[in-house]
């Protein structure tokens, strides 16, 4: 029995290991749940696996589609390899519809249909609270060149496109959701971390209940109750639209 | 003996009357001093007088350099005849050096100097906080248009280039300022508000101390003491120069 790996990373989703290929990482997925800055904390039963698997198959979608991502394959049903990456320190927000922090720091009501998709940045750091960046302070902070964040921008554009179809074909909407990027030993630009009801906001097109569409963590973030079955809701309906589209 | 005029709007410190032509408004200058969102509250003696001088010195330069400005004269010294606008609801931020909540919400450290000056825009909006604005935010609420947004932040680099250069002639550094702007009702852009220890940072190039060089309303956000003092000193140093220029 060898011993089990030293994690090279722990956050607040998952647990990242080393492989014996320098160029490979092992991605645990967590049912942890935290919100607001980890202010909240909690547990999905069943999270870590269902977001494995709705991962899994977006990756799968949006490779066949010519983005490249950072999957490889998964071992076990909560277990991703991934290849490794030097993560851009952003999270990368594409928002379709308002909610969330766009609501309360621009006051335009929740469920506003945005004219076109709204692409932001954020500095992921814990200690300041993920700030909201503009260009001209992320370029200040060199967290990227100006050339790689109209790369960042056009690449999130190009998901979303795909993404919103895909979801449509679920009958879910999706509201809003985040991405995070690296790069790669050679230098190419890879869609890593998960896609999932954790990073996306997803409503269903069959109620209009502001409440009970949701189908993603604002069940936890609000209390809302029924949050394993919204997620295991997705996973079936992802996994059918995947079974369609490689049928 | 005439009635008091009935005030059009009361500020945090201003309270702008109408006059008998609606193109002209009276902007009283008060002593109130407000911070953080008005969370703190408090006086800082002889304000108006020295904000609406300052003010004022300051506007005659900067139309003499072709900016121009609401500014039409004093017939008090805590009092200021404008010319009438439809302001932006924008505060324009202009920084040179790193201070205030550009270091809480990037982790730069306060001082550094900034390789080109960082213009800011935030959506003028005591109930959310005077949140700050992404470009693709401000244009998404329409509180200006693209072309507006730039000559904005031209302008706003314009006044910047002479006011640093002005205040290094008062012996103080210009850290960053905040500016309002309007349209006239012939639509002609012109600074507006105040410029003043309330609305810019300055610190003292003869004293490295970074509390004691402190010449503006940080004195008072900080308790830091002595801040009618400062802003005693800052009408000193800015008549001085404004005589200089105009002999």
């Amino acid at each position: 029995m060898s011993e089990p790996p030293t994690l090279l990373y722990e956050g607040k989703a998952k647990i990242i290991y080393p492989t014996a290929d320098p160029d490979i990482l092992l991605a645990h997925f967590k049912d942890d749940a935290t919100a607001f800055n980890a202010q909240k904390r909690g547990s999905i039963v069943g999270k870590g696996e269902i977001n494995c698997t709705i991962s899994r198959s977006l990756f799968q979608y949006l490779e066949q589609r010519g983005i490249p991502t950072h999957f490889i394959d998964c071992p076990q049903p909560n277990q991703m390899r991934v290849r490794a990456v030097k993560i851009f320190p952003l999270e990368v927000v594409v928002r379709n519809i308002a909610a969330g922090s766009l609501c309360q720091q621009t006051g335009l009501p929740l469920g506003t249909v945005l004219k076109q998709p709204l692409v932001e940045f954020y500095y992921k750091n814990d200690a300041l609270g993920d700030p909201l960046l503009t260009r001209d302070r992320l370029l200040l902070m060199e967290l990227a060149t100006a050339a790689q964040v109209d790369q960042l921008q056009q690449q999130a554009l190009q998901i979303d496109r795909y993404l919103e179809e895909f979801f449509q074909n679920c009958g879910l909407t999706l509201v809003d959701f985040k991405l995070e990027f690296g790069l790669d030993a050679q230098g190419q630009l890879l869609l890593a971390d998960e896609i999932s009801p954790d990073t996306c906001r997803l409503w269903d097109n069959a109620d209009t209940d502001p409440k009970n569409r949701i189908m993603d963590k604002d069940r936890f973030r609000q209390d809302l109750g029924n949050v394993e079955n919204a997620y295991q809701q997705v996973l079936k309906r992802v996994l059918a639209q995947a079974a369609t589209i490689n049928n």
